[in-house]
């Protein structure tokens, strides 16, 4: 079957051996003649009357909704619905937080220091660990549940000063954010709001939304419940499979979910009827963001982790191995290619969040009341599927896919910790041009820009051989260290100066900070630095990429990047060219609004020349 | 310019005599080339590999997802969107009431009987009657409010016993209805749910939310602000609008948030303003649901109320007489193709809900707090837009269209005591088979189901003939009142023993109930009469159709019919055909999980064959 490339060789020589294996790489290629009105963004079904399109004779729907319209509408819908997502994950996060406070589940808080942080921030005096859990966890629940009227007051706690008062300024302080999603919605219904300004502002709104709740703040209160990530070397790639063990597929983006199924892994009793079976025990195989998570706080997870195998993409690779004895999803991305391999290869898969729920797969809703009774539950199917398949089914996994020594576990604290304890360090790189400014290349992976993770792993390796420091989150990361970007070695693909530089730290050119989620931890550090500074983020030598955003969540990340005042580029257009309002505002006016600005660029060299560009100009602004 | 028909001749010839105007009747046909593929929901663009679409060569999208994931998934984000907007309506309209108990806006409770009512299902116990509005208030909020994982209370107060029951068998109570909608959308992003059949049960979940809070509950908290409907006889069609008034035409679904304005505009010092300029006064011009409810509640504003103009497709014929002066939008459905009409002939539009905020509008947000400033800047508008437009327009009224005797104000409870205060009566016309059956004509109009209003007009005339009394609420009702359905004249196009009971009673045989929210009156009809014949609505001589469904929220209504248990026409599919999985749970299997059952028929005597069997089927069902 003809499939499209990969950046990963490895992944494509293991997927061309299974010759019987249709996966998204093979789909791709049957899916190629693509909708013109559906890329630009001016297909509207909203309607009876439709669908309908604009066209240079039909420059207006049947209702009268023209291009700029109907792409503005669609794009916020989307991003409504991305940002939803995000905030579905925090306030689980959260209600799992109070559970652990109220002493469901029978689990302990791993990081104090995270609650003690959180609980100044919020403003809250409490000396019990558990009662403080419960009130972080509330104030962040309130904010969600409030009116659309009424402001989130965690905002202005958490966001940088000067871009808040930015944001306040603008009138896109976000009211509650549940609420602000559902009147995005209603927004973009039948014969409603017909204006893109109006629109493009809302959607920043629920980016700011989503950037402070559901990606800063699920990451911190994820640290509370699962410990800080700390810096550390790891395996990665499907060598990190180990077919010794009963292996457990985790997808999606809700690791707090998880914790009680990882701390339960280990006990003897639970290793002993693996045991009993022939196997040496549980493994969770890190797969999507849920894996960079497990991953990134691997340090706390070093008996039942087995290492983070790839990205979104990958997954159906890694069921192709046929060592993977079931499959728990709590979110996404758990792509439903994923069904048909599951059952070639004899897996169930559990949704434990009926949002994901998949075709054919067993729900059961999680909740951390009865995480002990799901726990099991998992355990049992798993063992039942250990026994079952392990006879009927061929293992092959590629040992020598992937890396050992990838560097993981950066955060906005470790990574400070690293430096010294502040990052005066960093910015005396900067200044002095050892490191020429910082890119954030995030976000997911796609099989369309230029093939899977290729415009990814070439645009950091363009940046990072002009010294420029590549961070990155999400599915983004997964294809960056399964072909080596993360390991120290990479060094040698950077230019000189940031070469020298990660030789003397011994890190790589490329820093891992995890799920998609972990953007929220790009943002700290980007504060951190502007704060340092004394300036404001739209001025620091930092740009973003998310090349190959794939999702809605991505474009509700995208907004987030844009209300920060940062340079966004993606490769391929999120829909919106066939308006030229949408277009203008996006990519030209919104540098006088928030300093923000959307760079689609399709081309590798150019993307970085433009990327590079903006962070020289940025340099000449700070007179460094 | 090529334009499509209408069912009312006379705004055909309207419509043809500007040749210079361009409208949705002309757009339908530019818009003609439909796509095979959106139409069938089987085209997805949920993310950057897209959009995919399917097709024999290709059966699944890059992803995975397949004809019935990708369908079922358009379909649930549809009804989520449908359904929020319904909701929003009523969240708007129980604050509205709590802000009147709280003594903002100055505005009296008009219907202490229907309070007192609600208070009572509610269990409240109050003697204050602002006291009373606001803890009548505030239980809607808190249910809307509520996590999903927290069932809404009311549901089980308002809904028929029977069907709380079955619904609650079914798993599909809705929890925070909010919070349902929130979690709809997130399931329906890009990679998360793909089973149909949790999505299908989920889409009946919000039409239970929709139905309950949206349509029952908006109508009854409407009655205790707006008053309750009385019948009457009442003028329609564009011969209501009366150039030698300040005209301001109303687009929306939110009454309650122009009840300050109404009460204003005949102040006496308002209406001398206007005196000076000329003109006799103000008066608003109905158009869209807004004017359905204001002719519905007609008997309390007479003065103000100039009548029922026309339904959405009609609004831009509406502008075109010349004569109105100002737009008032406050929601859907304002159709984006106003905005060049109301340039044209200098109308000014002030929209004071930002969900429907147009174009080329001024947006001003409505609030109660500010009733009496929000009055005095649309009345100062009016009055600017009166004086500086009247000279440079020409006006051009029909006035040869529409009726003089249209019988109007139907409601539960109107049309209750105008049958003797009770059901008996109907009932047993219906067991003596002088009326055969029941069918609710609902819903939107459409321009492309055989043209605006056609199909609605020919089916409503092929059920009278056949004896079945027609209930109608939405656009639908604003074209069936057009075309002299809802006169007593119309009698005459009745079967024999439907003409006899209509001339006996002086009623025509399609009652008009109004807006599309007033679906939930007719709700509130075949709860009563289920329960004087003490059986489950599913075995009532009740039929549903909604022939020109046009909107998201439509298929919402659709959904809380189908969760009813009812027949449910349709004369466009909604976008569903390319699933056999979620054609065949709609149109098979649903009838033995609620007892509906979703018919697509696009031909009229078919439709009418099909309903008619149903009913025949119902009444040897219960031996009548």
């Amino acid at each position: 079957m003809s499939m499209c490339t990969s950046a990963d060789c490895k992944l494509c020589e293991f997927l061309s051996s299974k010759e019987d294996l249709e996966t998204s790489f093979n789909r791709v290629e049957t899916q190629k003649a693509k909708c013109k009105f559906g890329k630009e963004g001016v297909c509207c079904k909203l309607c009876s009357n439709g669908p309908c399109k604009i066209t240079p004779k039909s420059p207006k729907g049947v209702c009268g909704a023209d291009a700029d319209t109907i792409v503005s509408r669609n794009f916020l819908r989307a991003i409504a619905a991305g940002s939803a997502c995000y905030l579905h994950v925090v306030e689980t996060t959260a209600r799992n937080l109070k559970d652990i406070g109220e002493g469901k589940g029978n689990l302990k808080i791993k990081s104090p220091e995270t609650l003690d942080k959180l609980a100044e921030i919020f403003d809250i005096v409490e000396s019990d660990i558990n009662a403080k859990a419960i009130k972080v966890a509330d104030e962040v629940l309130r904010d969600l549940y409030k009116p659309r009227f009424e402001k989130m007051e965690l905002v202005e706690k958490l966001a940088y000063a000067p871009r808040y008062h930015k944001w306040k300024e603008l009138n896109i302080l976000p009211g509650g954010a549940k609420s602000e999603v559902f009147d995005a919605l209603v927004k973009t219904s039948t014969n409603l709001n017909s204006d893109p300004v109006d629109m493009l502002l809302n959607s920043l709104q629920l980016g700011i939304a989503t950037g402070i709740y559901g990606l800063v703040l699920t990451n911190l209160l994820n640290d509370v419940m699962l410990g800080a990530p700390k810096i550390r070397q790891a395996k990665v790639g499907f060598r990190v499979i180990d077919e010794d063990y009963i292996n457990i597929m985790i997808t999606g983006h809700q690791h707090s979910d998880i914790a009680h199924l990882q701390d339960k892994l280990i006990d003897e009793n639970v290793t002993k009827r693996a045991m009993k079976l022939g196997a040496k025990g549980f493994r969770l195989v890190g797969c999507t963001c849920v894996g960079q998570d497990l991953q990134l706080r691997g340090e706390h997870y070093t008996e039942v982790f087995s290492g983070h195998a790839g990205n979104n993409y990958t997954s159906e690779a890694v069921l192709a191995t046929g060592a993977i004895d079931l499959i728990v999803s709590e979110f996404n991305c758990t792509i439903p290619g994923l069904e048909p391999v599951a059952e070639k290869f004899n897996v169930k898969t559990i949704c434990i969040d009926d949002v994901a729920k998949k075709k054919n797969a067993e729900y059961i809703n999680f909740d951390m009341r009865n995480a002990e009774e799901i726990s099991e539950k998992i355990i049992y199917e798993a063992l039942e599927s250990y026994k079952n398949r392990r006879n009927n089914v061929t293992i092959d996994i590629p040992k020598d896919h992937g890396h050992d020594d990838v560097v993981t576990g950066v955060s906005e604290g470790s990574l400070k910790e690293f430096l010294g304890g502040n990052w005066s360090g960093l910015i005396d790189l900067i200044a002095k041009g050892k490191i020429k400014g910082i890119a954030g290349v995030v976000g997911c992976s796609n099989l369309t820009a230029k093939g899977h993770d290729v415009f990814t792993v070439e645009l950091t390796k363009e940046l990072i051989k002009r010294d420029i420091l590549v961070l990155s989150a999400g599915c983004s990361s997964g294809g960056l260290e399964n072909v080596g970007l993360m390991s120290p070695g990479a060094a040698d693909l950077a230019g000189d100066n940031l070469r020298d530089v990660c030789k003397s730290l011994g890190i790589p050119p490329v820093l891992n900070f995890g799920p998609c989620l972990a953007i929220g931890r790009l943002e700290m550090v980007a504060t951190e630095l502007a704060e340092n500074l004394g300036i404001d983020i739209p001025q620091l030598p930092l740009v973003l990429s998310a090349p190959q955003w794939l999702e809605e969540q991505a474009l509700a990340d995208a907004a987030f990047g844009l209300s920060l005042g940062l340079p966004l580029h993606v490769a391929i257009s999120p829909f919106i060219d066939g308006s030229e309002v949408v277009t203008k505002v996006l990519k030209e006016d919104l540098v006088n609004i928030t300093g923000g600005k959307l760079i689609v660029q399709e081309d590798v060299i150019k993307a970085a020349d433009e990327l590079e560009e903006i962070i020289e100009n940025r340099r000449i602004g700070l007179n460094i």
